[in-house]
């Protein structure tokens, strides 16, 4: 079966019920996650978008905080509007790259999440990511200080230009064997189609 | 329990499959379905679009046409990109929205959406849409002329207006009591929420 590719970017909002759902989901149907951070900011820019698309567009956005919220409490999960919307996720996305494979970082990845929304911490600040990773018992100074390594900003700019070649365009997209299914509600059709469940 | 307000474009893709599987979905869970016609162009134009985002950001677009080919599949339907998109879908909007609430409506509706996906046929044309209703067992001309009258094009400009009113901003959307869900994928969201299943 094959793996599901679950690309994702900590400034976004559906990402967060996603991010917390897909591993146990997957796990589930004997299915495996590769966690694949990104950064959205550059594919908006070159549409032409300064700023988040709901920020610009009033009804859009208005619906999007109404459906998360809806969503999360659906998953029973915790959420508060952030004071603060987009936030620069390019810290913990930097780490996230930098240590794909590494087994604390699903769980940093749906902490950092939380911590977004709904605690409504800053994750851009060192000493917010410092102290998720110390509770995860890893050590904040060697991972901040690789994360800002030249290698670490390269390979989050290449895997952003990866996304922007398969076809991504928004977060959380779900690719399986380079099928794409873009916006966490797609959860279900990505499992399936990469348990072999396909109409196509 | 709550019904239904089914808020759908004519040229919207991903309408197609939602309003195909609408009401059977509501039937089956004892829900009743109100088909809300109106126009998605003065909205996108008020947001400074000139065209389709789908036309616009080719991403999202190249995307949208393998997810509705994926989706229509995955319902059984038929569908063929349509030679030209987006398709004007006043006219046949105009004859929704004047007889909403005759029987044959949902069944033109659906039938209105396979010319235009299906048969890739030109769903602007009087012809087209008088063979339509000639199947359905009524009168083209009358109705045709019903729709061009003065009260039909208020109509559907005031139900237009309602929809952006209420926060409508895509289609197809689903309204309960003044609760939206945006998308085709979210009709089940929609019909757990009118059945009273509400997390919030």
């Amino acid at each position: 079966m094959a793996p599901v590719e679950f690309w994702f970017e900590f400034a976004s909002t559906y990402s967060y019920p996603a991010a917390i759902a897909v591993e146990q989901a997957a796990h589930d149907r004997g299915l495996t996650v590769r966690w694949r951070p990104f950064l959205l900011a550059p594919i908006l820019q070159a549409e032409g978008w300064k700023d988040s698309p709901f920020n610009i567009y009033p009804a859009k956005g208005a619906y999007m905080w109404r459906d998360v919220a809806r969503i999360c409490a659906g998953q029973g999960l915790a959420f508060r509007k952030p004071t603060q919307f987009p936030r620069n996720g390019l810290l913990p996305a930097r780490i996230a790259c930098r240590f794909t494979g590494e087994s604390w970082v699903p769980e940093f990845v749906r902490r950092v999440y939380a911590a977004n929304f709904a605690d409504d911490q800053d994750i851009s600040s060192p000493f917010v990511i410092g102290e998720l990773l110390t509770k995860l018992g890893q050590m904040p100074a060697d991972i901040l200080r690789a994360a800002q390594a030249d290698e670490s900003k390269n390979a989050l700019r290449a895997q952003t230009e990866t996304a922007i070649k398969i076809g991504l365009f928004g977060a959380p997209s779900f690719v399986v064997e380079g099928e794409i299914f873009w916006g966490g509600d797609r959860l279900e059709a990505a499992l399936d189609w990469a348990s072999g469940k396909r109409a196509l």
